[in-house]
């Protein structure tokens, strides 16, 4: 019954006052575990800084720069107009008799509301999502891998990946000691995967991605990785983020197939997150899904290696992040599982369906011949070659300042440029590129995330930096990170 | 290192095949353990029916009348213009320009998309809620409470009340054994609770509701409820639903007066889930929240007695389900305790934000004077006199049945009458009241869950029914289930 305190005790002003039952001590320990940096001390400073301005207090700038998190309608990308229009008709469907919108728009709100029970957005959908929407992913990843087929059972729709990446793992979770669930993650990660892996209590594995070779992945060190975790815990999952979060490599499509025999051979459940799957831009580079490498590999793996895949309305030329839509896509899930994962997502009753009609867009954008088509290509067009000129920027800028050096920003929405901090920055601060960043911050007002929040080898330092703001502010944040970096070397040297 | 089978195999057509690395043996245990009725075998069965009539197959009924969830605008209540008007100016901000929407209308889109990251709902929101939004609802518990002061950073969006509800559960887990955390709810009760209880291996301790005195709640019967438990785990929790779902009942100022004595003396952290506080149908009932009474018991109660109390729009006059809309209010927190709360759910980045829209409108709908102002009054009042009208038909012809017998539906959207079940029914089926609501779908089409899967005492069966479908089909619907029960009764007697 450990440390509660059952006696109360009088206050000063002779009220009676007790302990806390809720108290850091006697809370879940497993969630005092939990970091997550992209939204971490650095963005609550720039969020005080942010009220400061406002305040009129003064500050060596005018106004702060998020480069934290790949937030892009807050850094001014525009919404799909089509999409918008849709989720306009769905939610005030008295629109479908107004003659300005389109007749496109109009025949995919009527579909999904017909969708919707009492053909309602405010009704409850199935826990796995919308029937219609699910058939319009399935036949949407058919298209996009070639024609493999695609079953609208093995779909669930979610509340964001991050959703359905944390449901995932909550599945595989099992055993105690040195049987306990390992997981095998990416370093650097995208924060999500260790904070879930810390509050499931399960043990994080780390495989390093080589930053030498564009952040490229090799299955030595997948091996040397699941060897020394055999160990002492139960390695049961790989977990792949392509393009990657935060270090924007795409993955080639022999990675990927040896990824997949090393799955097969070590027998551990895929885990592939594919938000960023329409953010590509470097030439030569191309993405290819998980599942379709994994069935043109033949039956021998297609019928055997268990993999889950997950997509977002938030990334990609959408950026729609604060409807929380999202999907994942289950193979050769075992299926009594596949039952226990249907029971346990209608506990929470159902994804948004907001999100879910945004999903359904996304996966069934306008056609050819119909009204709206030649402005959705319009506007995906400029939008997906915008962020490849920024990624074009963001790595040679950042390549022209002495002790930083960026990988080609090959897809995703980040830069993980290396830093040199000078040694005596690093023996006055506990986490030097916190203690960087947060310098940057209070100097400049830009807000970026410390490589640590990430992970990164030993001795090495990084931020994390998104292409998202407009070409010039970018343009003006890129100059401004290259005096910083100057000052701040010569401050320390 | 247990069940791994590391071996491949052949199998009959010559290619390896493989043990899953995921099976209902190495799965996370806890996910087992969850169960959730409103969506289980008897719905499963109903979405078959469905389909089998929709392929023209002979049923002894046209169509399944699903009175199985509080899914409101399914069961054809119509969503509030205004709400609607709104989401649809922030779904696509070209619509501002619209003369035919109203101007109360607009100012309050171009209000929430303000608050929104470049003016789009497409934006990651801060994650406890955008702050206008957190502002609003503070006002709102104002004014609902008699000027009882709230602040907005005690309030935390959720995606939908269930959210809210199993993060504080989450926070609130913590030992092994007889230490380990237990939750004290009510009999019968939402399975939201025991199934967030179930997955975060925390101990249930069920207190029963006085079926005999309209489902009250009794001080004697939590304390022998708590005494019990504290003899196998560290009970920290207290969970109140009011109005009573599934049971209906309202609860009494005294008894809420009560309660609050009851956890303040025996140290509990309150969690009062009052998702149905506009749902208040029969005379002399009255809402009172906890946050009220509490701060009306004066400071001894109301600076010590930790509270969580949970909102959302997917009941009241709104029954906006599928936005996935709430908030939770958070008293007495302890200060670490909350930075840990604030933590946890930025993992999570942000509750939707159309939802959060939404529960803006909610708690700041349209004022006198203001040209939408009638005609929501209009829709809220005449939604919940049909309410109302449900309710009491619902127990009137119920208790017309000799062999059912119902409590007054005072409050929310369900009954939960007690039945009567033939002794060789009893004996012949597994589950009396599964049996019976199993025959009932298969022979009248009407959906219904039943009392095992809220909880009941043992040797007594019970349904849950919600009074939402429309007047005429609820009509047919009682006299159906009045025919039904007859015809069971003579069958099995």
């Amino acid at each position: 019954r450990s440390s509660r305190v059952r006696q109360p005790k009088m206050s000063e002003n002779g009220l009676m006052s007790r302990a806390k039952v809720l108290t850091i001590d006697t809370m879940n320990p497993t969630v005092k575990k939990v970091e997550y940096a992209v939204r971490g001390p650095i963005v609550q400073r720039a969020v005080e800084l942010e009220r400061e301005l406002s305040e009129g207090m003064k500050k060596p700038f005018v106004e702060v720069i998020r480069a934290n998190i790949g937030d892009a309608h807050a850094m001014g990308q525009q919404p799909i107009t089509f999409f918008r229009q849709v989720l306009a008709l769905c939610s005030y469907p008295e629109l479908l008799n107004d003659s300005t919108f389109p007749e496109d728009a109009k025949s995919r709100a009527h579909r999904i509301l017909q969708s919707c029970g009492g053909n309602s957005m405010g009704s409850y959908s199935a826990s796995q999502g919308i029937d219609s929407v699910r058939q319009d992913v399935a036949r949407y990843i058919e298209r996009r891998d070639g024609g493999v087929s695609c079953d609208p059972d093995d779909i669930y729709l979610t509340t964001g990946a991050s959703d359905g990446i944390v449901t995932m793992l909550k599945l595989l979770m099992c055993g105690e000691g040195a049987a306990r669930t390992g997981v095998m993650i990416s370093i650097p990660q995208y924060p999500l995967y260790s904070a879930a892996l810390a509050e499931l209590g399960a043990v994080q594995i780390n495989y390093y991605l080589n930053e030498e070779n564009c952040w490229s992945l090799d299955i030595t060190e997948l091996q040397r990785a699941l060897d020394e975790a055999r160990l002492h815990c139960n390695p049961r999952a790989l977990c792949i983020i392509n393009p990657g979060n935060p270090t924007g490599q795409v993955q080639s499509r022999e990675c990927i197939e040896d990824v997949i025999r090393f799955a097969a051979k070590e027998r551990l459940f895929l885990m592939a997150d594919e938000v960023y799957q329409d953010n590509v831009y470097a030439d030569g580079c191309q993405f290819h899904s998980f599942k379709k490498v994994l069935f043109e590999m033949g039956p021998e793996y297609s019928n055997t290696v268990e993999l889950a895949s997950f997509h977002s309305t938030s990334k990609c030329y959408m950026g729609e992040c604060g409807f929380r839509g999202g999907y994942m896509e289950i193979i050769n899930m075992d299926d009594d599982v596949k039952a226990q994962l249907t029971k346990l997502v209608s506990v929470r009753l159902c994804p948004p369906v907001p999100g879910q009609a945004l999903m359904d867009l996304v996966v069934n954008p306008p056609q050819p011949g119909e009204p709206s088509y030649d402005n959705f290509i319009k506007e995906r067009t400029a939008t997906l070659s915008v962020l490849a000129e920024k990624a074009k920027l963001t790595e040679q800028v950042l390549n022209t300042v002495q002790g930083i050096s960026c990988n080609p920003v090959q897809g995703a929405m980040y830069s993980f440029p290396r830093i040199t901090i000078p040694k005596k920055a690093i023996e006055e601060a506990l986490q030097p590129d916190m203690f960087y960043c947060m310098k940057m911050l209070e100097e400049t007002g830009i807000c970026l995330v410390p490589g640590s929040g990430f992970g990164q080898k030993e001795g090495t330092y990084h931020f994390r930096m998104t292409i998202l703001p407009p070409t010039d502010k970018l343009q003006i944040l890129l100059n401004k990170v290259k005096e910083f970096h100057q000052k701040f070397t010569q401050q320390y040297s």
